[in-house]
C-alpha cells in the first residue's frame, strides 16, 4: 500500500526566481524617495506633535505632546511597502496589516490619500487638520496607537497579534478579483496562531478565491529580543517559507534607491506570478495549489531614525520599537536631535502653503475605491448582502407530544445547513476544527465538500468529501479556522464556526478581541453591520463523559459573558425546533457574537415548531405541559437552561410529581441567557416584573445549569428572592464517566435535583418528603453501581420520557 | 549597517545523512516483531475486551465491552517507536507523548516493562490481572482513552493538543542527561502552539540543557480529515523541518522487516548526533545550536489492521482513528474479523500459561528506572528540591506612614528574584512573552541574561541582554513559554511566568488543562507534589489607559476561579511588601496553579513589611489607620481587591472623610480573593462570622475590584447582607485614555466610589450628601475635560497621598 506522500502539482518549487533589475526611473524613484519622507515625517507629527505640525516656526517644548505614546519602530517598512504596493494598486485591492503596534505607518499613507480627511473632515488636509489629525493620536478622545476600528482601510486590529495571515485569507476567499497585502511582523511570526497561518495555503481555491500576497517584515526586534526570524541563516528561513508552500522573494538592505528598486521590481514580480496562476487556473481549468509568492523584507527596526544616539544604537535595534527619543521634554540634545531629524525630511518642500501634500506627490497613490484604505472590503458591511434562507420550519421535527420523542436536533439541523449552503454558494463558509463530521453536520457533504488543495489518494473516493471546490473549511487549528471566519465576515459575508464545547478555550483570546472590534465599529458611524461571528459548541461537557475530564469545560461562556452586552449574545436551545429557531436569528443579525451551545447526540425533543418559535422568541418561559401550578402560586420552580440539563430537571418534576404529587411544581426554560439579567445592564434583559412572574420573588428556585453554576448566580444577583435560587452546573468534578455518573457526580442529575428540591421545602413536605428523598438517594446509588459494573447507564436513564 | 541575516555555527545543514543499512540481526528482528504484537494484542484488548483476555475460549459477546471506546489510529505507530527507543534506552531517560488519543500504543508498553503492575498490584502480569487492565480503560472508575496522571510515565496528557514539544524542552531544560522522545502526531502538528513550538531549539543550550528528540509520526489522518503533513510533497516536509532548525531522517513504509531496520538505524543514528553535539558542546566548549536530529515516521493509520472491511478502507485511512470494527456487537461479520484480528497476534504464543509475557520477550525491555516508565523525572514531585529563597524582608520597602511613600513594588520584587536566581542556578526558570523588561524585572539581568542560541550581532552588547547560558527564556509565544514551564515543574523544578493582563487569555485553555492534570494527580497517591505554576500577571487593565481597549482585559481570573479549589488560587497584592510577602508564600507552594495579579508602575505603598505579611497570611483585613469606626459598627464598608483600584477606594475614603466627617467608614483590603467564597466551597473561605466580622452583614459595602466587577458577586452570593455589595470593577469601557478617564468610564474612579457611598447612605445623609455629591461630580468633570485638553490627569490625581 501506498504510504509515501501524496504529490500535488507545484510548478515553481525550484526558490526564489529573478527580479527584474531596477524598474523604476530617476525621477520615479525621487518621488516615491519624497513621499516615503512625507509619510514618515508625519508618523514623527504624530508621535510627537501636538502643535507647529509644519515647523514654520522653530520647535518649542510646548508644540510637544506631554505624554509620549506610540510605537516607530516598524513605521518605515510598513509606509514602504503600503508605497510600492499602491504603486500597482490599479490591479488589485485591499490592504491588512499585521504587525503589533506599527499603525503611523500605515495611517500616514490613509492621510496623505485624502482618505482620512474624507472620513474625518476636521482632519482636513490643512495645516488645522494636520494638527488635529497629529494630536488625536494616541491621545484622550482620539484614536490609539495600532490599526483599529476608526481607521479606514482596516479590518485587522494591531492590538493582540497573530491573526494577520488568517484574517487576510478569510477576506479573499469568495473575492476572486482582491489580493490582500499583508505585513507579518516577525514578531508576530513567533506566535503558535500565526506560525501555523502559514499553511491556509492548502485551503484556497485560485479560481473562486483571491490570493494572500505576505510580506514578513524582518525588522529584527521585538520590544526587548531579537526576533527568531531574523536571526537563522538566510538557508533555514528560506526553507521554512518553501515548507510552509510559498516562494520567497528577498528584499533587503538599508539604502534607500536600492531598497526602493528592489522592492518595486520584486512586489511587480510577485502580482505577475499571481496573476499568472490565477489564469492558468481560471482559464486552463489547472486547479491546483501553486506555491504562492511572498517576500521577505529586511529593513531596519527604525528605519531612518539615527543609527546612535547618545551611544546608543537606536535605529536598528530594539530601543527604535516605541517613542525613539523619550527624553525630549527634559533633554536638550534629544529636544535637538528630534527637530533635526524632522526638518531632515524637509516638510517645507513637502507640503503647499495650505498644508497640503504637493502636487506632484499627490498624484502618486490611486484614486476613488482603488485607494487601498477606501477598499469597500474594509467596511465589509457596505458590501454584504443578507444570507438567502429557505424557511426552517421546513426541517421541523414532528413533535405531537412532549418529552416522548428521541431525535438528533444537530443531524436536523444539518439539513438545514446544507440547504444554506446550496443557495449561498459563493457567500457562506462552514468553518471547523476536523469536527463537522463529529458535530453531525455531515449532511452538508451532499452539497459540497471539504476544500482540500493538498494531494490526493485513492482512498478518498472512499468517503473522504474532499474537493478543491470544497465550500466547508476543516484545519486543526481552532485559530486558523477562527481567523478565517472573522476575516470573511468583516469583509462582508456570512458563516458559522463548530467546534467542540471544551476546546474553544483556544480561542478565547480571539473571540474576546473580535467582540472588541465588533463594540468599537458600533461606535463609528461610517462602519456598516457586519454579519456576526456564529459560534455553534456542540460535543458539550454532558456527554464528554467518555473522553473525560480534559473534555469537560463549559466556562466558554464566562468569558463571552463579560464583553460588552452590545455585542454578545449566548442562546442554549433545549431541543432541536429550538435549535432551528435560535440560529435562523443569528444568521440573520449583524454585529454580533453569536455562542450557540447544543448537544449533536440523539436527544429528547419537547416542543412542536410553532411552540419552538414561540418560545424561543421569548427567550425563557414557562412550560406548561411540564408544570401542575396553573392558575396558583407554585411551592417550587424547577428551571433549565441547556438541552442535557433540561431533560434532568424534568425527570426530576417527573419524579417529584409522581412521588409528592401534592407539589405545585412550575417549569421554566431558558434559552437566551442574558434574559436573566436586569433590563438596566443587557438589552435582552428582563424587568423585574418579568422576572418574578416566571420566577416569583418567594419561592425556592432550583436551577440545572448547562455550564458552571456561578454564572447564574452572577446574571441573577441583584433579583429579589435571589438567596432562594439554587443553581447546579457542571462543578469541575469528571473523569471516566457514563453520563448519568458524570450528572451525578456535578448534581445536575434528576435524583440530586429531586433532593435538592426537598431539602428547599422540608418544611412544607415534612415525612412524606423525607420518605422520598431517601427513595431517591437509593436510585441514585443503584445507578452509579449498575455503571461501574456495566460500564453502562440503566436503561431508565437512557429510555427516560414524559410520563404525563 | 548589517541588515543580513546574523549566522550561526551550525554544522550540518546539508540535510538528511545516512543510516545504518540492516542494524537488526535476524533475531532481534524477530522478537522486536513478536513484542511488537503482544503490544497491539493488548492495544486491541483494551479496546474491546472486559473478559477473556487471552481469548483461551472462543470470543463470544459478553466478553465483548458493551460501550467501546477508545483510539486505535496511532497506537501501532506509538507502540512502535517505543520499542525502538528502549532498544537503547540504557543510555537515555524519559518518554513524553504527544498524540491525543493513541495512549493504549504506550499503555501496553508500559504493563509489559511491568511497571503498570508495580503501580497498581491489581493490575498484575497474570490472566486475571490482564482482564482487568483491559476492563479499566475507558470505563467508569477506571482511565482515560489518553495519557491521564493515573498513567505512570506521563508528564503529557494527550486531551487537548499542541503542546508536547513544549513540554518535552521545559523537562529536558537543565537535565542534561536526559532526552526526551517526543512523539508529534500530524494532527497536533497543525495546531499553532505546536508550529511554533518547532523553534524551541533556538533556547536550547547543549552544555546545560539535555535534548529533545521529536519523531513526527505522519499517521495520515486526523478525525475526519488527511492532515496537511502528510499531504505535502516530501520536498516541503522536509525543508520545512529544515527551516525550522531541525534534521530530519524519514523512517516509511508499512513492511515490519523493513521498519524495523530503518528505525532501528536511524534511532541509532539520531542518539549518536545528538551525543556528538553533546560532546562537542561539553567537551570542547563549543556553545552553538546544532542542527538537531529528528525523526518522520510515517506509517500507515490504524496499522497491522485489515486494509479493508465490508469495502471500506480502514488500515491507511481515517476509519481506524477511533474503534475499528464498531459494530462487533451487532454484526457477525465484524465479530469474526475481530477475533482473527486479535488472534493474528498469536497470544497464545506470545503469553505463558500464568498470563505473563513470555520469558523470551520479558528480556527485550530495560530493568528498572531506565525503563522510560519509571522514569523519575515522570514523577517529577520525587526530585523535586525546595527553592532556596533568602528571607523576603530583605527587601521591604520602608513604609512609615501608610499611603505616603511611591515606589516601584515590582522592581523591588525583581530585585528579590535576581536573588532566587543566582541561589538557584539550576533549579528555577523565568519565562516570559519578551515582556521581563516591560514588566520591570530587569534587575535579574544583572545575575543571568536571557538565553538565545541564535545568531549575535554587535548591537547585542549595547544592552542586549543575551546569553546561550542565560536562564531567562523569552519568546513572543504565550504558549511556548507556558507549555516549557509546565514541563519545567511538571519534572521537579521551579518557574514563575510573568506576562501582559490582557494576553494571557492567549493561554486560558493550557491553563485549564494544568488545573485539571494537578486535580487529578492529587487523586494519585504515587504522584509527588510538584511546584506550583506560578503567573504573575502585570500590565494591568488599569495602567493599559494609552495601549486602549484591546489591551484591557482582567479576565482570565474568572476562566482561573473555574476550576477545582483544591488547585487554584488568585491573589492580588495591594502594594509593594505584600507582593512580596504573597510570591514567597507561591514559591513555596506546591501542586497550585497561582495566579498574582500586580501593577509594574510606580505605586503608593501603605503597609510595612510586618503588617504586609500579617494582612497577607490572614488574606484579608480590615485596615485601621485608613478608617474611622474603630470600637463601633460602621455606617459604610469601603472595600478593595487590587493595587490601583485600592488607591482609588482609599482617596474615595479620603473625600467621604474629608466631606461628610461625621460618616463612619471601615476599610477592608482583599489579596486572598478566594477568602471571599464560604468556607464550604473553598479551603481558603471564611466562614460567615469570619466575614460578617468585616463586611457586615446590614451596612453598604462598596467594592472597588481589579477585575469585572461579577465575579465578586459570584464568590459572595450566598453571604447574608449581600444585597448590600455594591462592586465596581472594570465594565469593558475603554479606548484611548488617561488612567482617571479610564476610570471614571468604569466607575472605579474616587469621585464614582464616594457618589456610590453616598447613593447607598441616601437615608443617613440627606442634603449633606447631596451637596458632597454635586462636589464629586463637579471634580469629576473637570477632571476628565482637562485631560482631554492635555493629554495628562490632573497633579492632584497623579501625585494624591493618604491624608489622614
Amino acid at each position: 500500500m501506498a504510504t509515501k506522500g501524496a504529490e500535488d502539482a507545484g510548478v515553481n518549487d525550484t526558490g526564489p526566481s529573478e527580479v527584474k533589475d531596477k524598474p523604476l526611473s530617476s525621477d520615479e524613484l525621487d518621488k516615491l524617495t519624497r513621499y516615503f519622507h512625507a509619510t514618515l515625517y508625519l508618523c514623527l507629527g504624530m508621535l510627537y506633535l501636538k502643535e507647529n505640525p509644519l515647523l514654520r516656526e522653530p520647535l518649542k517644548r510646548e508644540h510637544i505632546k506631554p505624554r509620549l505614546l506610540g510605537h516607530w519602530g516598524s513605521d518605515a517598512g510598513q509606509s514602504f511597502t503600503y508605497i510600492h504596493f499602491s504603486r500597482m494598486v490599479k490591479k488589485y485591492d485591499l490592504v491588512i496589516s499585521g504587525p503589533g503596534h506599527g499603525a503611523p505607518g500605515l495611517i500616514s499613507n490613509f492621510y496623505l490619500e485624502g482618505v482620512y480627511s474624507e472620513t474625518y473632515p476636521n482632519k482636513s488636509e490643512d495645516v488645522e487638520g494636520l494638527q488635529r489629525f497629529f494630536k488625536q493620536f494616541s491621545f484622550p478622545g482620539g484614536i490609539g496607537s495600532h490599526m483599529t476600528p476608526e481607521t479606514p482601510g482596516s479590518i485587522h486590529e494591531g492590538g493582540e497579534l497573530g491573526y494577520s495571515i488568517s484574517h487576510a485569507f478569510g477576506a479573499v476567499f469568495d473575492h476572486p478579483k482582491t489580493i490582500a497585502l499583508t505585513i507579518v511582523g516577525d514578531g508576530e511570526a513567533e506566535t503558535g496562531p500565526l506560525a501555523t497561518s502559514w499553511h491556509s495555503n492548502k485551503f484556497l481555491n485560485p479560481v473562486t478565491d483571491g490570493a494572500v500576497l505576505p510580506v514578513l517584515h524582518l525588522n529584527g526586534y521585538k520590544i526587548n529580543n531579537p526576533t527568531i526570524l531574523a536571526r537563522i541563516s538566510e538557508d533555514e528561513l528560506i526553507k521554512l517559507m518553501q515548507g510552509y508552500g510559498w516562494t520567497p522573494y528577498i528584499v533587503a538592505g538599508s539604502n534607500l534607491e536600492e531598497m526602493h528598486q528592489a522592492m518595486a521590481g520584486t512586489v511587480e514580480k510577485c502580482v505577475q506570478e499571481i496573476l499568472h496562476y490565477q489564469k492558468e487556473a481560471r482559464e486552463d481549468g489547472k486547479v491546483y495549489r501553486p506555491r504562492w509568492p511572498m517576500i521577505i523584507l529586511r529593513s531596519p527596526k527604525g528605519w531612518t531614525a539615527p543609527r546612535k544616539v547618545e551611544d546608543h544604537y537606536l535605529e536598528g535595534f530594539f530601543r527604535a520599537h516605541q517613542i525613539p527619543l523619550p527624553k525630549v521634554h527634559a533633554d536638550n540634545e534629544q529636544f535637538k536631535i528630534l527637530e533635526a531629524w524632522m526638518r531632515s525630511y524637509k516638510p517645507d518642500q513637502l507640503f503647499t502653503e495650505e498644508g497640503k501634500l504637493i502636487p506632484e506627490l499627490k498624484e502618486l497613490p490611486p484614486k476613488g475605491n482603488k485607494r487601498m484604505s477606501a477598499n469597500p472590503i474594509t467596511n465589509g458591511g457596505t458590501i454584504r448582502k443578507p444570507l438567502k434562507l429557505e424557511d426552517f420550519r421546513k426541517w421541523a421535527i414532528k413533535v405531537t407530544k412532549p418529552g416522548t420523542l428521541m431525535a438528533p436536533s444537530m443531524n436536523t439541523f444539518g439539513e438545514w445547513m446544507a440547504d444554506i449552503m446550496k443557495r449561498n454558494p459563493t457567500n457562506f463558509r462552514l468553518m471547523g476544527p476536523d469536527e463537522t463530521e463529529s458535530n453531525k453536520l455531515s449532511a452538508v457533504y451532499a452539497v459540497t465538500k471539504k476544500v482540500w488543495m493538498g494531494g490526493y489518494l485513492p482512498e478518498d473516493e472512499d468517503g473522504g468529501n474532499l474537493a478543491p471546490q470544497g465550500r466547508v473549511k476543516e484545519m486543526l487549528s481552532e485559530h486558523t479556522v477562527e481567523g478565517w471566519l472573522e476575516g470573511y465576515t468583516l469583509s462582508g459575508r456570512h458563516g458559522l464556526l463548530n467546534s467542540y464545547e471544551p476546546f474553544i478555550h483556544i480561542i478565547d483570546s480571539m473571540v474576546n478581541q473580535h467582540a472588541k472590534w465588533l463594540e468599537k465599529c458600533a461606535e463609528v458611524s461610517w462602519r456598516q453591520q457586519v454579519s456576526s461571528l456564529n459560534i455553534l459548541l456542540t460535543s458539550t461537557v454532558w456527554r464528554q463523559d467518555h473522553n473525560g475530564f480534559t473534555h469537560q469545560d463549559p466556562g466558554f461562556l464566562d468569558v463571552v459573558a463579560n464583553k460588552s452586552p452590545e455585542v454578545v449574545r449566548i442562546y442554549l436551545p433545549p431541543d432541536g425546533n429550538c435549535l432551528l429557531s435560535v440560529m435562523d436569528h443569528c444568521f440573520r443579525s449583524t454585529n454580533y457574537v453569536n455562542t450557540i451551545v447544543a448537544d449533536k447526540q440523539l436527544h429528547l425533543q419537547y416542543l412542536n415548531m410553532d411552540d419552538a418559535i414561540a418560545h424561543c422568541t421569548k427567550g425563557l418561559g414557562i412550560w406548561p405541559w411540564a408544570s401542575n401550578d396553573a392558575g396558583a402560586e407554585p411551592d417550587l420552580v424547577m428551571a433549565s437552561c441547556g438541552d442535557v440539563v433540561t431533560q434532568e430537571a424534568l425527570a426530576a418534576t417527573a419524579l417529584l410529581r409522581q412521588h409528592l404529587p401534592e407539589l405545585k411544581i412550575r417549569f421554566v426554560n431558558v434559552v437566551d441567557l442574558f434574559k436573566l439579567m436586569p433590563h438596566k445592564y443587557h438589552p435582552h434583559g428582563t424587568t423585574a416584573e418579568e422576572y418574578a412572574a416566571l420566577f416569583t420573588s418567594d419561592r425556592p428556585v432550583v436551577f440545572n445549569f448547562h455550564s458552571y453554576p456561578w454564572l447564574v448566580h452572577r446574571l441573577t444577583y441583584q433579583r429579589e428572592g435571589q438567596q432562594l435560587m439554587h443553581v447546579r452546573g457542571y462543578r469541575e468534578k469528571g473523569n471516566i464517566d457514563t453520563p448519568l455518573e458524570l450528572a451525578i457526580r456535578n448534581g445536575t442529575d434528576r435524583f440530586g435535583l429531586a433532593m435538592l428540591a426537598i431539602d428547599c421545602l422540608k418544611g412544607v413536605l415534612g415525612n412524606r418528603g423525607s420518605a422520598a428523598r431517601e427513595r431517591f438517594e437509593k436510585e441514585k446509588i443503584d445507578s452509579m453501581a449498575y455503571a461501574y459494573e456495566t460500564g453502562l447507564d440503566p436503561e431508565d436513564f437512557t429510555g427516560w420520557t414524559w410520563p404525563f
